[in-house]
């Protein structure tokens, strides 16, 4: 019999190489060099779903890069060094503070630092240089989009007349009244020059692969960087109907709402729909996502000898609920009642993995992160079973404004805390997770991994 | 193409056969009359488990059969039909107008009627007629023992000294200090004469056989009704305990701390526990419970051609979190995400199905109860998703103070309610889904079904 501390390690050891291998999965660099073969000639972009499309680099005389995201740099390497020289130059912008150590592995591609979450003038020069560049691109040109999370903001590239100061004051009056965030970006791209499919008019005739990392849950290609190379369904006409919802079309900028108007009348092209033939030369490629991570967590876990099921990326909701949830999941797997005579579905040892962003409701000033509280919420859960270990992790190694990714969660937990003269129970009401879980060592850390892909939650079952 | 309209009542009625499949399985005749066989003198009591146990009812003068809870009618019923002459006679303790229509249904076994939640005197007189049948047993008796939710109110019966006035001074007591319900039946067990092991100690020398009908989330066999026929692992100095811990000890009835006193002074026994040889005689079977009425649904869902898997019977939260998270799952399966290439593990179309009990915190006073909160949450998660549905339902036919069982939610059921000018939103907000539901026609209304093993969520999904 193995003693419970060795267990204990044992199952976290586990646990880290199903992590490991996740977050390997969707490094913005590895992700990119995945997807792209360079073999002779020919270039072929595959995406992890199994699509893939072969360019013929005789046919071009440049291959141009542009984009923008956090994981920009490291995107943008990628490609540099699968396509050496074969690569012409271009632009991406990333968040300030978020190059590559060595400037020189980008290659000829440019890195423009630029504001996030909120726009700054060093983001709008950054995107005129992306659109000048665009405007001047035929079609012997290839063009390579890098997008990843923060890319919206990144890529600030409003139409003439609409200046940073009317974008801000926009953002404010839409947040005052209640907008969402698909209201938001409706406007949005009604105003800027790449968002909403743009991106790719501009480049056309050129070809554009769009290479996306996803931060948005579900992948929803239009609205990931407010999807510059993809069909836009929304019109001016929705933009307008926003702001009559809200009431507040007199209280935004003139310039915007000169422009809305003239969108409304005709008098400039709006967003390219769904079916237009610029978009029979793009191809959106999602390089990295949530589900990748959780399929690759799979994969280590069945080498690992559990059998794994991905039950969603799909998973939102208040984090101390989604938590309790999960340890409910588990609880289910150990009393075998996802086996069913007709096959074993969820045999012991299992690995139900699962993905999505949680929110925090705060009630106290603690600290911590989504992911250290729905751990701390399935510890609670969990109190006294055995064979099971729980890990919430946020994929960027950062949960909540804390230096961990999540933290592990078991049926000793909270025994092994109050030994330590610490309430549970306690921490969770003062949503101070990772004070809780500090002295424990039961924190993730992994580190800033330079990707994003949202959260992920693994639940070893008879471990 | 199938219209909308015939997909809808299609999906309904695929999820009506799945859950009229699991409501039968733990109607409570029916779950008792599953669970005997008597073929000549052989009685086989099996549980849905796989365990049995042979009685051969010529080693016995008489077949006795005692109990409590709601179901306790119907369950004697079953009884005196199985064993027929064969029953000597008993009496059973049900709620208050939870008697059949018909009294002779029962034979023998007479049917007494008491209070519920709060114990009356009906109870303890009832409670003292059970006490002293037991003491009158003998090696040559069989006792059934029937026991269904609410049975720990029902069989009242305290230790002598201790009359219903201090029961329930007792209970103010607890519940003002902010006691857990497991440190109010640690004490409970401690002052009855029933409770924590004491009724099958009270049957020896006669073998026990308890049919349980579980209403508690896991199925912990010395939390339903109290344990009467399982070994307490709690002592008179855990109900000190409790009683120090919260500074109550000279709060409660005098009568009360006497008996506690005597039992840490070891002057009266202290209740069965593990490993006592009077267990060696008991057989307990748990003939109904949230895990059956699960197992009976995904039977049915592979009979109509869906792949079944039965998640949990423990899930537990906040309603609208965990129908949020439903639809979460949902997504999951549509997209694939949960197809592993090791082996289909849920392909579509499928059935996923969690059992257990979640909880509402009241933010508004509209008219619901936990499942239809539930719907309503999973209806806004899927807004515009096609080919899902949700059914969550209270097994006991009575969700929150209203006539509906639950409700049913799908991609469209936002829209539909805003042509009926009802926002889902607003409704969520002030817990008034029963009128949300009801003029969609979408309320599930199973009426009351005498029975009750929690609730259930079944997940149609590519339906």
């Amino acid at each position: 019999m193995t003693a419970p501390n060795e267990q204990m390690s044992k199952s976290r050891e586990l646990a880290w190489r199903m992590i490991r291998a996740a977050l390997r999965a969707v490094d913005p660099a590895e992700a990119v060099r995945n997807s792209l073969d360079l073999t002779h000639n020919r270039l072929t972009v595959s995406a992890p779903q199994g699509t893939e499309q072969t360019y013929h680099l005789t046919d071009y005389d440049r291959v141009l890069v542009v984009g923008g995201g956090k994981a920009g740099a490291p995107m943008a390497a990628a490609v540099a060094s699968v396509l050496g020289n074969r690569l012409t130059g271009g632009m991406v912008l990333v968040k300030h503070e978020h190059t590559l150590d060595d400037p020189t592995a980008t290659g000829p591609i440019e890195i423009i630092e630029a504001g996030h979450p909120l726009p700054d003038e060093a983001g709008l020069q950054g995107a005129r240089k992306i659109t000048d560049l665009l405007q001047s691109t035929t079609a012997r040109d290839l063009i390579l989009c890098l997008i990843s999370g923060g890319g919206s903001a990144l890529v600030t590239a409003p139409v003439m007349g609409v200046s940073l100061a009317d974008l801000q004051a926009l953002t404010q009056v839409l947040l005052g009244c209640g907008a969402t965030i698909n209201d938001i970006n409706t406007i949005r791209k009604h105003i800027s020059q790449l968002k909403g499919g743009q991106l790719a008019r501009l480049a056309a005739p050129a070809p554009v692969v769009s290479l996306i990392l996803s931060d948005v849950v579900g992948d929803p290609l239009d609205v990931i960087a407010s999807g510059p190379t993809v069909p836009d369904p929304t019109t001016f006409h929705d933009a307008w109907s926003v702001l009559a919802r809200y009431g507040v079309a007199d209280d935004i900028p003139v310039s915007i709402r000169d422009h809305l108007s003239a969108g409304l009348a005709g008098q400039v092209s709006d967003t390219p729909k769904p079916g237009d033939p610029i978009f029979d030369r793009v191809q959106n490629v999602i390089v990295g996502s949530n589900r990748l991570a959780a399929w690759a967590a799979a994969e280590t876990a069945e080498l690992l000898g559990f059998n794994p099921v991905v039950l969603s990326t799909f998973i939102e909701g208040e984090a101390r609920e989604v938590g309790q949830m999960a340890a409910g999941l588990a609880k289910g797997v150990i009393c075998g009642e996802a086996m069913h005579p007709a096959g074993k579905l969820i045999s012991k040892p299992a690995c139900l993995i699962f993905g999505g962003e949680t929110t925090v409701t705060l009630r106290g000033n603690g600290r911590g992160g989504r992911n250290q509280e729905m751990a701390l919420a399935a510890a609670l859960a969990l109190t006294g079973w055995e064979d099971i270990l729980i890990a919430c992790l946020a994929t960027d190694g950062a949960d909540g404004p804390t230096d961990a990714a999540g933290a592990f969660a078991d049926g000793f937990t909270v025994a092994r805390a109050a030994r330590l003269g610490l309430d549970a129970a306690d921490f969770l009401a003062r949503n101070d997770a990772y004070h809780f879980f500090e002295p424990l060592g039961d924190l993730i850390i992994t580190g800033p991994t330079r990707t994003n892909v949202n959260d992920l939650t693994l639940i070893l079952v008879g471990v």
